[in-house]
């Protein structure tokens, strides 16, 4: 159990890891037993952790019921890939909202799945249930569709691995289907998502390059299905990704 | 130095947020000798927590140059203080905006500290220092003296016994003047900061009060010396903190 520090140090680090990410995007305070009953946990290592990480403040504890600490907001905001795309990515996803007046996103490819950095709303656009920090399998969206179209084949591969979870009656969970379909993508250099990430929801997406020419992430518009043409929404995505792409490259 | 796995624990996670902590608002990646002398940790040390810290997405590693990783960005859009009081108050801060043209802060009290949960800028408002997760000493600036007016006289204490730094030459920083300056604020219900945080720089803030009645953040209207009027931005920032304090008082 203790023997040298380095087995020690993963196990900590790991567990600690686990009692963080036991917390979901609906949940406020948590107490001990239920932390302990979702990280598998024996309760007094739980206890032993959670003192630990709220005198850092990676946790918030009031009375025997614990919360995510403001040190991990804090921290979130100076993560380079979030902190650096997300400023150079503002002003063109401004640009695509208003000119759109629909949904715009910036995402990233993690794994198998995007995680959305950042959500650009027009005061008449529909609700969305995506949210700034939220995840959802690449294969079912455009964003994730367009950068893994341009991503590598062991990218791809992983994906597919990894298995395509259905999200919807649309979603494409058959990998030949979805390696003709990253195919075609990469020809157009826009992808749509046709009600595959959730019924009523598409969205045109393009990839953004970085000043390596790899893929670091996508534009996209989102719209319901009935208020939105995306033929006509794809020009107007592409335009700004190769735009912000053409920015990352510049020298700053 | 590994008996008990109660001490060890502590050591291993101090030493992982001590890691996360090194890392600045400019940085991007650092190395391993870098980390080390910014913590003082060895080298040893360091190698293994970054290793530990990246299997789980904490830092993110590429080559021998480490960032802070994605999952903490993910993890501090959940952290509840943060995504509540920021929900509740987004209407409230885009309507200050809107009417006043100028940047709207909503700041919670984190020690002898504010923290920024978010600003919004007028498109024409003028360029700031401050920053999304940024922090500053709580009397230095018109946030943190709105949610000190109200807090428990312990809370003052605190701020008082920690030191009041001089950010500006107009800076509040003799205890008995900060004390003074706290009771009209109490009378008032509103704050100002002229030139306290900066030269040039002056705000309007307002508290806000929780469902308990106890103070939960602060709002706060900024621009430049020049082009704003402080007492007429008051009634506006008292309006929408008290509106936002009855809105977090109805039962949802």
């Amino acid at each position: 159990m203790c023997s040298a520090g380095r087995h020690e140090s993963e196990t900590v680090v790991g567990r600690s890891a686990a009692i963080l990410g036991a917390f979901g995007a609906e949940d406020g305070a948590l107490g001990v037993s239920e932390l302990s009953r979702r990280t598998g946990l024996p309760k007094s290592t739980v206890h032993r952790l959670v003192r630990a990480l709220t005198a850092h403040g990676l946790l918030d504890r009031s009375g025997s019921r614990v919360r995510l600490g403001l040190r991990l907001f804090e921290l979130g905001q100076l993560v380079p890939l979030r902190r650096d795309l997300r400023a150079a990515a503002l002003p063109f996803m401004a640009d695509l909202r208003d000119a759109t007046h629909q949904i715009v996103h910036l995402a990233v490819l993690d794994g198998p799945e995007v995680v959305y950095l950042e959500i650009l709303r027009s005061a008449d656009a529909p609700a969305m249930p995506s949210r700034v920090g939220g995840r959802l399998p690449a294969h079912a969206t455009g964003v994730g569709k367009a950068m893994l179209a341009f991503s590598p084949p062991e990218t791809v591969d992983a994906v597919i691995a990894a298995g395509l979870p259905r999200l919807s009656r649309r979603t494409i969970v058959l990998p030949r289907l979805l390696r003709r379909e990253l195919e075609g993508i990469r020809a157009a250099g826009c992808a749509f998502d046709r009600e595959e990430s959730g019924d009523g929801v598409v969205c045109a997406a393009s990839p953004v390059f970085g000043s390596d020419g790899a893929v670091v992430g996508a534009l996209s518009i989102s719209g319901w299905s009935t208020g939105m043409k995306l033929e006509r929404m794809a020009p107007a995505v592409r335009t700004a990704a190769l735009a912000l792409s053409r920015a990352l490259r510049a020298p700053s």
